[in-house]
């Protein structure tokens, strides 16, 4: 499971509304509205780097209320929780 | 159940072990080593803001291999996973 | 009680009238035209992150003046006055 | 009454023991932990400017834990709370 | 007498033309069009904060050719020359 | 008469002390400590570029609490006073 | 032989499209979406810096989708592959 | 095959000396000294994120003459070049 | 000899056309097309401060595809070149 | 002949020294202090890239009051003056 990070400004008026429409794209597993210079943080867990190709550069620039992105990609996770397990349920 | 996402710099030769002794904090659900400007991605999920307070302000100052910390709290969360549920299950 | 601090960046022609339509929104308890990089400094101070959440994501952006914000939580407060108190009374 | 905010970068290992601090000195009115990237607001509320000079640039950099400071003076406040007779019981 | 530098960036083709208007309005005591990475700085000398709010906020934002601003207050100011007797003369 | 103005971030311990010397040498007519992202403002009056060219690459080093400093050069000056009269008194 | 790495910020509905077009573009050997705070990475190889001055600044301006550029010279290589030969093959 | 661009600011006077053992590692393909804001790039080539993370968080920061890093990875390549084949022959 | 260096980010579309039309500004003595973050570098050589206002603040405004300009003025220059020799035949 | 302009951060106490220093180095055809963001500026003109490369990661490191550099190429030169007649007399 690869997991990524895609930190978004997005315009004002559009954010509840995007991060409704994100959480719905296959391969985004969770989408927050958060304080500081982003608006949004969504989270991607997909099974390969094309899928995060196709999301990052075909997927997500449908919603043009996406004014800019900075995707992160998680090298290692570190946790208590069995990621794989709790988010791969479900996963195409 | 309060969620931040904790952006870090770190000492590039302590990364991995620095994210070992980040998920180990109490209130740090997960921890990622990542692509791009920042070294780590915690995610905190808490009970409350004070309990954030004392994880950002006081716990993860104790490690001294973190150079910069950039917080940003999540106002709403969006995702098909019932993130309440699977995250506060052994949350003191 | 929860306090928040929103920087913002607005239309130059269209800052006194924005900081009057600010201070008028449930929630926001003081509003401050600065010096510096940013216009405008508004103060939230709410029951609850959801309120915030409402505030930012959506009552906020109807303001179409505001071009950028920087939202800044605050994790505890430290003051000879008793801020609760003060600030509390009328707060639905 | 002018009003002034001290956003801070602190020295992580000293930001509850420096909030401490900066409220016990006189004309420091507020001062909050807060999330982004800053680790301080400190709001001054003092009688004159020379007040806060000697506040900025006398009194405050004894405390050498304060990496840096960006202050951002009020031109106008804009509230329903009558923050100088809330504030200026007690501004000697 | 309250002094403040107000960096500016112009609109490329109106740096003089936004200059001249500038040094008209009742406050701004010189203005400089200079290098580097601003094109125009004035210096406001008032005899209030409330004459600079009115400057900044209302009569500035009027000169549409500025596209930004950045404003400093003094909170002391050091010279041989006595600044207060030199430009007060004339201040409404 | 050259004119321009010299941005500075200084150590914080040593504002005060150091706009005092500064102000002291030949060429530097005033000096402001002000607010926002600098800590002192000089402003520059010399007859030659070699006059500044002295001033800022060889006896303002000289004080090492500055840590850095961004000249912007007058192009030119747009003023009600006669500027060139009320400073170039006493100017070597 | 010229290698440059020339890192893009692309409209971001035209990624893809912009990838397969800068490919087919003479002198540029590989270009790869990525991720963090560039959309693609071009990297040309080219037989002298005239060309390069052409791909730059007549070439690859056509191309409208791109919206900014930050092109980077290479010094000197260092590889166990034979890059020279591995890529002059069919080099105009 | 996955392949990831890393931009890294270096001690200047290391900047030789650390691209040649750079290029020593396992999963380095090339090295390029450049002009612009970074003082080298290094090509990863390796066959899994596992292998990446290995070489970003682990063995690279071995090298204390770099200071900096930014590792940017690509979703997808373009090219005529069949750079699967060019580059995975000894590839443990 | 007053030399200045103006760093420019044009129209991507129009670097050629606008490197052309500035060498022949009169005062500019030298347009180059760069690597990095700016796209073109102008080096004017005039005889006064007040040509190079000139040039800058009116002459240059006119090309409308200079997005952005940035001045920076020698106080000094070394060489083994006599550049005043070089550079003032035919500088009206 | 390439052209390549240095931008440099110098230790402020070494600015002029460093100058000198600089001038002297085979392939550096000018250098000059100037206001703004840097401290020197030196132009290389070197008849190959392999002469940069030698000048910008070897030769020009020795001298270690360069803070930081941000080397730009010359793509395409536009001038009056037969730049390459001028400069390349005595280059090795």
């Amino acid at each position: 499971m690869i997991t990524a990070f895609i930190l978004m400004n997005v315009r004002r008026d559009a954010i509840n509304e995007t991060a409704q429409k994100l959480q719905g794209i296959n391969g985004i597993s969770e989408v927050y509205s958060v304080s500081g210079r982003y608006d949004l943080i969504a989270i991607a867990r997909v099974p390969s780097s094309d899928d995060l190709a196709a999301l990052v550069t075909s997927r997500m620039p449908i919603l043009d209320a996406i004014l800019a992105t900075e995707t992160m990609l998680a090298f290692k996770s570190y946790s208590r929780h069995d990621l794989e397990a709790m988010f791969s349920v479900g996963m195409e």
